[in-house]
């Protein structure tokens, strides 16, 4: 299979936001709970913060396992990275990932604030400012052969959206409505026009979009 | 995660058939067309044996993608290797999976009668007289670390279930109804005793059936 470029499992509120109003340190969804959005894929076995062995192997598992199947680089924006805004104040703050980042590959942080790369675990953050189609140039060089997951948050998945550089998304509408924040889309029909869509609703609660082009 | 043994991408007929009567060379589903069966997955972007790019990346191709994802080795009954009975005539003759099979891992295939391992492409075959038990020995000492599927046909995922050595069965029930043949279960509440249960209806018309362990 040629490498694609994926949108894959992005959480969204019934009325279409990824993340609430006012992102900070201690918030990094705003007013939204993270574990509310995520709850779905908690609950699966193959979720990698899994404190101990157990969870589902229904159909959430499925998407939950697929996170790093055949990729290779992430896309994220700087505000899936960490909270601040403008010049970089502190080199030592090394974003709200972790010492071992879920993302095992190298992660692209779109930014107009440039920083060294460093590593954290197997997972290597690089800072880019770059147009979406040169982001994307050095992610599949660097994904070598696999795909490429634009990882977030909404103002990215839109940027790569308008530049028509998606190929698939899974999308996970979660039944919470959060009222204000990053929104998405008013609904799966705006993406319509571009990509074909199944809606596939989980015995979870959640329903599951999937998009793939035309 | 540890590893499992997974019945995965497994086909069956409404009426409950994983493969039709009268075996032969030529009809390794006997009456039942392998197409119908199939269908389903054909359709998919991640069919291996696709002859071009193209096909749907909805429910169904992830699925068909996850048949691979962290197997290590496949048991299969002698049935889905070829249609003889009785001892080997014809060492020549091996299988009816073509030069590239599509396993790509050792995969041990449960006879009365031996015969001396294979390679095809990157599987190779192994023909093994064991119990249930001590075959997936084998074969989970092969997989080194990652799953075991149990390929089938229908009487060699009965006695695996027989043993309880099944942890998870991911079963496809596709619209037509063959009537006679090798029967898995009258419907999926024969499983439910040992099994947690989702049913996800899938937009090509077939039901993805799953099951964990309780």
């Amino acid at each position: 299979m040629a490498p694609i470029v994926r949108v894959q499992n992005f959480m969204l509120s019934r009325d279409g936001f990824g993340s609430g109003e006012g992102q900070s340190l201690e918030r990094p969804f705003g007013h939204a709970d993270p574990a509310v959005l995520a709850g779905w894929m908690l609950a699966t076995a193959h979720w990698p913060g899994r404190p101990e062995p157990g969870g589902t192997y229904g159909l959430d598992d499925y998407f939950t396992r697929d996170f790093a199947n055949h990729v290779g680089a992430e896309i994220m924006g700087r505000n899936k990275f960490g909270p601040q805004r403008g010049p970089w104040e502190d080199h030592d703050w090394r974003g709200w990932w972790g010492d071992e980042p879920p993302f095992h590959t190298p992660v692209f942080v779109l930014t107009h604030h440039e920083r060294p790369s460093f590593a954290l675990g197997d997972t290597t953050f690089h800072f880019l400012e770059a147009t979406p189609e040169d982001a994307l140039a050095r992610a599949m060089e660097a994904a070598d052969g696999k795909d490429v997951r634009i990882g977030g948050g909404v103002a990215t998945v839109r940027e790569f959206l308008e530049a028509d550089l998606i190929d698939t998304l899974h999308v996970v509408v979660v039944p919470t409505e959060l009222g204000r924040g990053e929104r998405l889309w008013h609904g799966p029909e705006d993406l319509l026009g571009r990509f074909h869509h199944e809606q596939v609703p989980s015995p979870s609660g959640v329903v599951h979009h999937l998009f793939w082009r035309r």
